[in-house]
């Protein structure tokens, strides 16, 4: 076996630069989409998939601009490995105690301006929202009241358009990653997949973030089913992305300090903090958006990191207290307590019956079954609107705008449906109201009654959910408008999220599953002892556990929701049935749309048919990896950065004569540095080690590899030398090519590679030292079921 | 290099048995310590840490048996990585449909039952404890009322010598390993150490769980400053144990279905649960459970596992939910809500005021200080202790009864010190009290007056953590009892924890927290807003954080014992503030611990140093490794076997004359099923694959090694031959000899290993394919430093 490849492994890869075959590998890596405009034209030219097995089938006709669920042309792996090369050792060995310790402050303070930062800005965007939607629901209310209905709708309809049409438009011409949700791409970053407009190109990252705030606030105000969470999280993401770079643009900051962040491992890290701030932020809950990180978001945890993004989570909640405090006395125009504290029942007691068991059991198989369903409509729902959305920017808008005027038309219409509803004289003054947020809407009732519908519909978001959760009102809400409510939130829910403004997923879900808990409750009655608030939060539980198959962060979640600790065994009890009868049926929502995206994640576990295949046998089923000489030609070198898309490439070396060792890796943006720098020899030989450590600091090596075009060398210069010694990883992670794929895959996650290099089983003076090199591409289920069919039919073990 | 290497390393390892080098290098091994009477003559004989680098230093005599913080001295390794010979191969390849689904409905039913028996353990010895120590209270304080003082104290300090004793002469005879917190053994366990005692050999589980449970009830009734969640911890842990080898001793069920779980994977997983459930049933805080096990107790962690332990817990709630719903009107005797609702102040409204930063941030510090101290002087009474314990078990007995008898005197005499306070007509029939639990206990003084001191003192420890936590109470205790309280549980805090009975750490480092909390609270009294009893949560949250430094689980635990959520950010506040003051100091208790007991856990982050030290030359610094030819004489086997404490050993081929190739590694406890099966071939020749197939089953092959002096054998059968090719591991992970320890140590850690190989960079035909083979203790930085002592001077970054 080793002899048959030998013949074409050993020597040099490229002996004398021939462009046509290689260029035929480059459309074998797949990641240039031929239907893609933009990534075969790009600028930066590196969309590196890094060798990867096989062209990605395209069921979709892919778009280029992120919306939801659209493919993303662009994906470059992330540096999580550390490169030991001599420069790098150099670097680390030569830092004094003092920059030591600025590292360590800085690492901190960093994460404190994260959570500081994303408090302040949830803070204002609760506040922008809570005053826009108040205004608007008081104008329309009094139009309504006049029974100017037609007005009123106009009016109503008009002010949510045109708020649509702000953040539809901001999304759709200036920052089309701000659509959607942002955790999926920030799950898919954190597991080393980069998408680089995710963050906004460097440059663009403040106004993105901007972009997002306004858009936000623009969506959630219109009164459309979306949440501010999503975009709350990839806001704190962008905060930690902006502050490790140093800040943004003209006024980056160049400072000295900052340099020890310019590595992917420590931006993944406060990315990470940064994700869980936006959580804690849009539910105040500081340690559910920690183990919302930990659970769904981050692929990679350590102790320290868990302490430091507690850190940051405190800071939000601690701005957040802070802001209600200033708040308290209607300070804030209509800001109240408003967006921020959405559930509080902890005056609550709460007992358990037997009786119980029947609805409680009911709520949690529903929520298994509705969220699974739920996913399953909204996978199809998600690849139209991506067939609609890729036929350009107008298309877009007019989508959204078409959203909104349908979602204006049913919360204002559907109230009018229902029958006005006597008050009970037991709630006194606060039935009915008129332009406050709070239960027991008048709407169009006469005196002393009220529309429950209109209680759930003409409200933020927010303020529908800590209706609908509110206590002891089990006689307010009637089956049929609960069951309207629920009907519209299912259409809404479904076809909302995938339009161009920034959405969470969250509300949504919550929404629609509190409406079936109380509807349960409703139906069940006689057996129901708990009260039916209390159901409506189980319900939601229910349906985001069946939707999203989070439990222990979603426990927490709610338990900092309600404040109330005797729910959490029943809450528990709930979230298991319901992840266990949603995993029955398909993956979780976040998985879907990363699968829909076409983001390269490499989940947790190896498919039990990996053990049947060596990693041997997979590279035999790819190009021959392309390798370099430790001293090798400049030509040699621009031709092979040209001519592929790869990363990283096996740098190998000739001690003695007929001795081919593998000397390590050599990364791109090392190459290219090199390039830029035009760091020639004139003869071929090995450089003292100071000569590289001179020319060449940590912060110019950790630079984007850009593209080889943009270095213009002249054929003397092509005619040179380069010494790849100081610049190559000598220690990369290898695999014997006997290995099971299944366990490279372990090493490959756990270890948080990048490449991971095979070398032969037995070495001998004719036989390469390297058999091959896997990347991500290479180790995802569904690309090796591609290359060996067969493989498909071994079932699966849990 | 590789040259020089090669004339000793090719061939095979030891062509005629020679054992007089091979016992030399046994002595190297480290393991068998010398002054230990047990490990040189034990039964198993296999006492293998397994080719360490060095001889472990010897500070302190080490005593055989595990009392807290002694060194241990039978240690194995566990094998946490997949072993993937033909063998394992083909058994995984046959599992049916069926069997699938058993293994997980097996899993998911294993977990429940470790969940609801440690639930009902935990309720039925909190019973026993609340009801022996309360009809021991009552017939003392009813003596000491009617002035019988001498009469008193004689019946308190016999009762609660007696229990010692009982407790003590159980650990000491019986069980020595259920001494001590348990904490430590699991955490290493779960890293990979198995200390084979801990939960007793497997004749000797039930046998120890029962141990546990008397010893438990007997230490914390006789009112030692001991908790009981330590032992809680370790039940759960020995329940899991236990329920994944089907039974115990005659009763072991043999039950097929049971074979999938004889791993040390699927162990480890359900130890996690087991150790969840324990803390969860300590304080009733489920998702705490899950997160004390996530943060302090497990090294390797999935989303998979966190679902399963959330299960658990979640079980152990209910158990003690449905055990309190039981007993709530008195039909459990003294047992009312017991020592299982420790804390509930979800009625009590905190707001916060800039003043309260002072006290607080004051709380944090100090908790950082004092855990600290703490933490330096447990070491140095252990240190002590090792010494007493180490002179045998009279000594050790006596010791137990020395410390009972002090904190007997102590708890009686000292509430006489402090004068009777009035009661407040506030609290009307509340005060005073006389022989229930509660606070405003009456003791010595006239009606109308109480003893605050004795409302602290006499009383359960869980009950005194529920008096001094009471809110509404600031006046209650007075400034001299505070002080006397924090003196005396500072002095038994420290001197309590090392003898030889199941005892917890949590609870007297609550205690003494909450006194100093309480202290600072009556000192800043001005500055002061929040209730006392909040303060003295606070205090004990500190004091943990200062000397465990965990942070989010601790949180999470304070947040469930104290229900409410208003009082989160503040203890988030003083934890971060404790901890990085503690960390300036030293390790964290459970690290000091490990530390003494010897248990070679590994770290999460490798020593920076390591980056400057490659594998290869840590190899160069130990004995060369010992291999096996893939077709080896039975003789050879048997030698290395016996001369050897290795538990792995490389296999090399030789495919072709001249080369020699890495063909993987064997267990040592293949290799003696192998012997033990007398499976021999008669010629050198490779066998059929399914001549090793019929004769072997996996659950064999998961048996203990035991003694290679079992198997006689004939001088015919010793020159007979054994193929190992079924049994090699063909995939073992490996590195190249170039890899940073660093790096190595990285890999080792996250996979999960117990064997790394160490291949040479370039092979060649008279090169050994093999460097070296390193394990846990070759990783471990001490070790490493022991051999390259100059790389200490280097310098550390967090």
């Amino acid at each position: 076996m080793e002899e048959e490849r030998s013949p074409r492994a050993a020597g040099e890869p490229a002996p004398e630069p021939g462009p046509a075959p290689e260029l035929e590998r480059k459309n074998e890596d797949g990641v240039e989409d031929p239907e893609d405009p933009e990534s075969t034209g790009g600028g930066g030219g590196i969309s590196s998939l890094e060798q990867p097995l096989l062209k990605r089938s395209t069921t979709l006709t892919a778009s280029h601009l992120a919306i939801v669920g659209a493919k993303v042309s662009h994906i470059e792996s992330l540096d999580y490995e550390i490169i030991e090369n001599d420069l790098f050792k150099h670097d680390w060995r030569s830092r004094s105690n003092v920059e030591v310790l600025q590292y360590i402050f800085l690492k901190w303070a960093m994460a404190f301006l994260v959570g500081l930062l994303t408090g302040v800005i949830a803070s204002l965007i609760n506040l922008a929202i809570e005053n826009i939607t108040g205004l608007k629901m008081l104008q329309m209310v009094t139009l309504v009241r006049e029974k100017r209905y037609w007005a009123g709708f106009l009016y109503f309809a008009g002010i949510n358009f045109g708020l649509t049409f702000v953040a539809a438009v901001l999304c759709v011409v200036f920052a089309p990653t701000a659509a959607g949700p942002g955790i999926p791409e920030i799950k898919a970053y954190l597991n080393g997949v980069d998408t680089p407009n995710m963050f906004g190109a460097p440059q663009l990252i403040k106004k993105g973030m901007l972009l997002q705030i306004i858009g936000s606030i623009g969506a959630v105000s219109s009164g459309m089913d979306l949440g501010k969470e999503g975009p709350l999280v990839h806001i704190g993401a962008c905060l930690a992305n902006l502050l490790s770079q140093g800040g943004e643009g003209r006024w980056r900051l160049r400072w000295r300090w900052l340099r020890y962040f310019n590595n992917d491992r420590d931006r993944r890290d406060l990315i990470t903090c940064g994700a869980s701030s936006g959580v804690c932020a849009a539910f105040r809950a500081p340690v559910g958006g920690v183990l919302f990180a930990l659970e769904e978001v981050a692929t990679w945890w350590r102790s320290a990191l868990l302490w430091r993004t507690f850190f940051s989570t405190a800071t939000v909640v601690v701005v957040l207290r802070g802001f209600i405090e200033v708040c308290r006395n209607g300070r804030c125009g209509m800001f109240g307590e408003g967006g921020l504290i959405l559930f509080d029942v902890s005056d609550v007691t709460v007992r358990y019956h037997v009786g119980d068991l029947l609805p409680v059991t009911l709520v949690g198989v529903l929520g298994g079954l509705l969220g699974a369903l739920y996913n399953h409509v909204l996978h199809q729902v998600l690849r139209l609107y991506n067939l609609i959305n890729a036929k350009g920017r107008l298309a877009k808008l007019v989508l959204a705008l078409a959203v909104s005027v349908f979602t204006s038309a049913g919360l204002y219409l559907l109230p009018f449906a229902v029958p006005c509803t006597p008050c009970d004289a037991v709630h006194g003054a606060a039935c009915p109201t008129v332009g406050k947020s709070g239960n027991f809407k008048q709407f169009n009732c006469p005196d002393g009654f009220y529309n429950d519908l209109a209680s759930l519909l003409h409200a933020t978001n927010t303020d529908a959910t800590r209706n609908i959760f509110s206590t002891g009102t089990a006689g307010e809400f009637r089956l049929d408008s609960l069951l309207i409510f629920f009907a519209i939130y299912c259409v809404l829910g479904l076809f909302t999220f995938g339009i161009a403004v920034p959405s969470g997923l969250f509300l949504p879900i919550i929404l629609m599953g509190s409406a079936y808990g109380r509807i349960t409750a409703l139906v069940l009655a006689r057996f129901v002892h708990i009260d039916h608030g209390l159901y409506a939060v189980l319900g939601a539980a229910a349906l985001m556990s069946g939707s999203m198959r989070m439990t222990v962060s979603l426990c927490v979640i709610f338990l900092e929701l309600t404040n109330n600790l005797l729910l959490l065994p029943i809450t528990m009890f709930v979230l298991l049935i319901a992840k266990t009868v949603g995993d029955a049926f398909n993956p979780s929502i976040y998985e879907i749309i990363l699968d829909l995206k076409g983001l390269p994640f490499l989940e947790p576990k190896p498919e039990t048919w990996m053990k049947d295949l060596t990693v041997g046998e997979l590279a035999a089923a790819k190009p021959r990896a392309v390798t370099l000489q430790v001293v090798e030609k400049v030509s040699t070198i621009v031709e092979v950065l040209r001519s592929t898309a790869h990363n990283g490439f096996p740098v190998l070396d000739r001690p003695r004569p007929g001795v081919s060792e593998l000397h390590g890796l050599v990364l791109r943006n090392h190459l290219m540095a090199v390039l830029r720098k035009r760091w020639f020899l004139a003869e071929k030989r090995r450089t003292e080690e100071w000569e590289a450590r001179e020319k060449f600091s940590s912060t110019e090596l950790a630079e984007k590899a850009g593209s080889v075009d943009e270095v213009q060398l002249s054929p003397e210069e092509l005619d040179m030398y380069i010494d790849l010694h100081p610049f190559t990883n000598t220690t990369p992670y290898t695999v014997v090519e006997t290995m099971s794929v299944a366990k490279a895959v372990v090493l490959f996650r756990t270890c948080a590679l990048r490449h991971m290099l095979i070398i032969p089983k037995f070495q001998g003076l004719e036989i390469s030292p390297i058999v091959g090199i896997l990347t991500r591409q290479d180790l995802r289920a569904h690309n090796i079921l591609g290359a060996f069919p067969h493989l498909a039919n071994k079932r699966k073990v849990h």
